[in-house]
């Protein structure tokens, strides 16, 4: 019989069906390994090809050029638009509501060679394209028509991205969307119930328990989350409670490095680089000093495909248990 | 500049960008055409093989054998479990919750041969199909343990199945998921606030419009969401009001049939046979009688890949004006 477990945040379930005990090979993808140059003449992210994007709006400097480079997306779901709240559009048509397509869209260049990996950075690489993040979530803030700030990674085809240079963008929107609502509501509730941060709550069982960790460090803990909705799902918390991703301190930047590049090389060397995309959960712009909730990064590899039954009840199957996906990564080596 | 539109029912919103006059051409896939055969010896659901699956729980019967056929699912992935309520185990895992996976997961076989299609049936095997549906949800609700129904199917390799052979699934679940619950109470909030179902509101507005209707006859309309999450997104509602599924009369049957088949033999013509999902969404078994809660079914083609910003945000981000595909599928022949 399978088992149905839910998330003690969202309060979304997740059907654990079939053998559970999952073997690495069953996710390894069948692909062609394709070498790939350092620099590629047609890639705009690439040094040297600056002119193929619009103009960079952040830069971390190395001694041969720019390390990191942050442009607006050529292609931007949403721009910049009026200076106040109310130089926004929101319109009725009949009884629906639209808005105009207000916001940010941008691209993180993460390495100025083609041919990188997120997970084969320096160290001290993958802390600048933090800094980035966090630099950039700060200055978009500071926008009164912001109202949330999504960082993510699409890593591979199955993860939405066809560009390989490796990159992540940032969308920030000038409304909360329901799915962050709900969620950002389960977590007050909890805390009106209990007097604690669900999240703190979570870590520390976990910490007793020691089941589904699969790396721990100085400030962050990466553990496989009790009612995971895809296979390999991982999340990466501050150990501290922290709501805000931008309140994230120089120590922690260097701490979260490591994590992060420790928990995707124990992914590319268990599934073979598998398709994934990475998302920086935090609060809405308005709630940065939230006692309730904690920001995090949420990993979600691209292992299987969601179907009519997940798309129309919002209910995850889910084929391998998150205790079992934590042993296999703990093994794996880095 | 985009446009970002809010669905009127769950409130969830979605980013219209890029040309948003997209061409059909932009969404053909790239496949190889495989001739099938009629019956094929290794299919568990061809008429014939009846030893492969399970035995049937539901048939309908032709004169030279089945012609619709119910069986569990080989690899269910919830079960039935005990008689009662208080049978099916709820366990605490520390501060988590975890269900026994009962309920019941089975396999409507749509046709006897091998290489039918949906949309290319007659019209009276589809509505024997519906027949069907309707058939099953009456016969689970009747079981106490079961607290939602959701009849859906995946036609096509990036819609989640392998099988070939013509075919849809059933779900009964023994918990409410929160999308569903959201859904419900926002209608609620709209009922309390206007005294009118939302969904019948819409209709009459998109009646009144006539932009978005796609195909409408006696007892249904299909029409493009104001907020479609999907290019193609298509909804087929009863006109009259009616919060289950299971209530769905005769004189409807034959009607949806006839509404269901021409939405599906447009898309396939004008997108070259898509994969696609459609889901009943229907009330919990509990709340049948509704006044705010109306039933239909969502057609979901998968034209393009949900990336980490939707994953992470739960907004939607689509390229083509539901105005714009109602045009399309408007004018194309079936």
């Amino acid at each position: 019989m399978s088992v149905i477990r839910q998330d003690l945040i969202t309060k979304d379930w997740t059907i654990f069906a079939g053998d559970r005990s999952g073997r690495p090979t069953d996710f390894k993808k069948v692909k062609e390994k394709k070498v790939l140059n350092e620099y590629e003449p047609c890639c705009p992210f690439c040094r040297g090809n600056d002119h193929m994007t619009p103009k960079e709006v952040f830069t971390i400097e190395g001694d041969d050029g720019w390390l990191v480079r942050v442009v607006p997306n050529k292609f931007p779901i949403l721009e910049p638009g009026g200076k106040t709240e109310t130089d926004i559009k929101r319109s009725a048509a009949g009884p629906y509501l639209e808005i105009d397509g207000t916001g940010s869209h941008e691209v993180i260049i993460e390495s100025p060679k083609h041919n990188d990996n997120l997970c084969q950075l320096e160290s001290g690489q993958v802390e600048n394209v933090i800094r980035t993040y966090r630099e950039r979530f700060i200055e978009l803030s500071s926008n009164k028509n912001n109202k949330l700030i999504v960082i993510f990674k699409n890593h591979g085809n199955k993860a939405g991205t066809s560009l390989v240079h490796p990159h992540s963008q940032l969308v920030a929107t000038p409304f909360i969307p329901s799915f962050v609502r709900n969620r950002f509501c389960e977590s007050e509730r909890y805390f009106n119930d209990f007097g604690k941060c669900v999240y703190c709550e979570m870590i520390a069982y976990e910490k007793k328990i020691r089941k589904r960790i699969i790396y721990e460090n100085e400030g962050f803990i990466a553990l496989a989350p009790y009612a995971s909705a895809v296979p390999y799902n991982i999340w990466i918390l501050p150990k501290k409670h922290q709501a805000c991703f931008a309140k994230i301190s120089e120590n922690d930047i260097v701490s979260l490095a490591t994590n992060l590049k420790t928990v995707i090389k124990k992914l590319y060397n268990l599934l073979d680089d598998p398709d994934y995309n990475y998302i920086i959960d935090s609060t809405p712009i308005d709630q940065a000093g939230s006692r309730f909730y904690h920001w995090h990064i949420e990993v979600v590899p691209q292992l299987i495909t969601r179907a009519g039954f997940e798309i129309g009840s919002g209910i995850n199957v889910n084929t391998i248990l998150p205790e079992r996906c934590a042993e296999l990564l703990r093994a794996t080596d880095t």
